[in-house]
């Protein structure tokens, strides 16, 4: 069973998640702005949920955000490409400026590292001033070919973390604190969806970083979405702009530094990870409304006795629980259960003349759709018992997401199993191959290394095209 | 008595501002991007207390927040040219991305009518639709020839409301509520910044605009500053964009718009309206940290005590205070009041060997500098006493900045009196003069009309240049 204006998954994933995106009103295409959307109300409180969550995480963890200029002299994308090799963004140029050619054009930031470099240069003179640990969250452009609402859109919104540490150990310490306690934390925790941490390989890692950090999850298609990146830059991009202090032996060194950033993109991965043939469903602690309550009457009198309930109900939910009383006119109870289960809103509480003589409220979980879903409970303590129902609900989708992963994910030991792995989900192997055998594996299968995983292996094994021992291990995958 | 690099208000005013600046560390000029600055972390924490409590209060009044896209058809300011007379911002254009010349260049927003407007007029379609009331929280453009950090830069922060309603009534409602409960009640309470609430002139209201409200408060040097404006837009935009609607008898109408903005330019209020020679001063509920720890000691053995005694007060704070405790090594207790007043946190408390013995600690107020704003407390009970002291000296900034306004307001009765009026600061005086009256006085006194202000006089008057009586106040001053 489907929803009306939702195409199953089974039949076209991809059809599926543009159905979502604009039957859950999350989106709209900005059709004369190219390859831009607009992030709709119910898309947008979506971001600020994941705003306030990492915001936190990032302050907790010692950084303090800033907002460096939207527009990059070009010639520093120049100096940058002199350093970093495969370093070219499709960049939006600025050439006029009230009327007039300008003199050297600028370009609107595709990232920042180049920019806030420059600045660092500037007010980093001593060990003192180190570590300067600064976030900015921010809008930046990336001229892009093909786009998908959330997944790929030429302008989006992020923020990217820019360190400078006195050493190459303390800028690793801080790229592996961005990804743990950060991004994975995050990731986890708030948006249910469970991640492999690991390092990119050389030919995957972001032009001009000695090593990159991802978190890949598995979407419901069985294919990958790198849902954060952190970056270990070495001293690439302080030798491009200059950024040195002198240590405490009063010598001149080359700052070690750190970039990282989550966008607007987890906004698709939510729904891919979570969402059903219904439409949009949201693990309960990032949701915007967590709760929402429908009353149902059929005269006035239903109507006062059934309000006053809800009223009476919903009096200790503030600061407790995010909810919403739908309680709009002209609209029938059905009416709005659709639009709340297309809004992946995670619990539903309706109220009606029977729960009113009974004592008792029908709940509905948005994760288990349907009868399977719903029970009733009586009024005396609701509120305790609907936090813990969110709660597990929130693990619940967590769970369903994890086993999920597993059930796709295939230890593969040649390449014909390989071949056919990456055809349904994730491969892991032992990997010793070259960035060569990466790329012809990609040409043959379309499947990329997501990452090499940072935890260990119990034992050692044979790489899946060297045959060499090794114990790394990589997963192969279908990406977004 | 001014401290070292601040040069003191009476002495240049002008560069007393770019000093506190540059001493508190809030900003820095990005002489690489035209106009530009960067908002460094201790002016950003800034700005990020002024989302904080405006989007609080945008939502508590009903709106919700979306993202539009940072480029606009330049097409669309040419249909907004031939609709609203006097519009001509000065835009910065994208004219090449990917490496290729666009068809049609984009302008970078400068402020976001016509592209919002052109999203609404494809989502709306009957009343039902209606009102629609949405904020956007972004950064904005326009190429300015003379910039001051905060005040006046080619890119800026701000957030700018679009909403639509069915009727006339409903979109003035919709702009005062904005004025009075959003903007006026954030800029008092959080910002002890008192303002004139009043509508604009034609001369001086947004091109396009119906009627245009602002908030006017005065700085330190008797100018005025505009801290927000929300217009009443009529149907200029719903026309030029063609926001239709079908009302309840069917018939088709043009929707009734408004917008409202506040930007980063109250970073510039702030800083002009509250701080002295010795540099920024904060109002409490804005700062981002409300007390700074200082612990005071000569050796381990005291330092122990101290340190001891700060974890024992300032263990029930946390919720409480937003408060941080200067324990950083090798700097001296002077260097590290320097910088937290230069920094203006509001109370600054320092405990030392003595007070571990008798049970005190030394406090200070930031407003008002010097022995007089220094007091011991007891340790017992002290956390509601600073909560208690920050109240107090919330109230006493607002007060200071209200008895100074008041002060340096002159009711002018003839040209004579306003032209000595607006040298030191506002003239208030009846008016009914023409667009061509208030030129010529800006002409010649270099002051403008900031507000007729919304509350009527007692009784009514004549008019400063007609000699006709009028009760229509208003208010001249020079203006930031």
């Amino acid at each position: 069973m489907s929803r009306e204006g939702i195409t199953p998954r089974s039949k076209d994933y991809s059809q599926w998640y543009l159905d979502i995106v604009r039957g859950a009103d999350m989106a709209d295409y900005a059709e004369v702005v190219r390859g831009c959307i607009v992030f709709k109300p119910t898309g947008y409180a979506i971001w600020e949920a994941m705003q306030s969550g990492l915001d936190q995480r990032i302050k907790a963890t010692g950084h303090v955000n800033a907002y460096f200029p939207l527009l990059i002299p070009r010639s520093f994308l120049m100096k940058e490409a002199e350093h970093v090799e495969g370093f070219a963004p499709e960049v939006a140029e600025v050439t006029r400026a009230a009327g007039e050619e300008l003199a050297e054009p600028y370009v609107i930031r595709p990232t920042s590292e180049t920019i806030i470099g420059y600045f660092y240069a500037k007010w980093i003179r001593s060990w003192r001033d180190l570590p300067v640990l600064i976030n900015q969250w921010a809008n930046v452009m990336r001229w892009e070919m093909r786009t998908r609402p959330f997944l790929r859109t030429s302008e989006f919104l992020w923020q990217e973390g820019h360190t400078v540490h006195a050493t190459e150990a303390e800028a690793e310490r801080e790229t592996l604190l961005i990804l743990h306690e950060v991004y994975a934390d995050f990731v986890e925790r708030e948006m249910a969806l469970p991640v492999l941490k690991g390092l990119k390989t050389d030919r995957e890692k972001f032009a001009g970083a000695l090593r990159s950090y991802a978190l890949e999850a598995m979407m419901q298609d069985g294919r990958a979405l790198q849902a954060a990146t952190s970056h270990n830059l070495g001293q690439n991009f302080s030798r491009a702009f200059d950024i040195t202090f002198t240590d405490q032996q009063n010598t001149i060194q080359y700052g070690w530094t750190t970039s990282w950033g989550i966008s607007t993109r987890l906004i698709g991965a939510l729904i891919m990870a979570h969402s059903d043939d219904e439409g949009l469903v949201l693990p309960p602690r990032l949701a915007p409304t967590q709760v929402v309550v429908v009353p149902i009457y059929k005269n006035d009198a239903e109507r006062s006795q059934v309000l006053e309930t809800v009223e009476r109900i919903t009096a200790e939910w503030k600061g407790r629980l995010r909810f919403k009383v739908d309680d709009r006119e002209n609209l029938t109870p059905g009416y709005k259960f659709n639009e709340w289960e297309l809004k992946g809103i995670p619990v539903r509480i309706e109220v009606g003349p029977k729960d009113v003589e009974k004592g008792s409220v029908a709940v509905a979980r948005r994760d288990i759709p349907g009868k399977a879903g719903k029970q009733f409970m009586d009024q005396a303590g609701l509120t305790d018992k609907v936090v813990a129902l969110l709660e597990t609900i929130q693990h619940n989708l967590y769970d369903r997401a994890l086993r999920f992963r597993e059930e796709n994910t295939y230890e593969v030991q040649n390449y014909a199993e390989l071949q056919a792995a990456v055809e349904k989900g994730f491969a892991r192997c032992y990997w010793a191959g070259s960035t060569e055998d990466e790329k012809r594996i990609q040409d043959e299968l379309r499947a990329t290394i997501r990452v090499i995983l940072l935890e260990p292996p119990d034992h050692a094994g044979r790489c899946i095209v060297t045959g060499q021992e090794t114990d790394r291990q990589v997963i192969f995958a279908r990406a977004y």
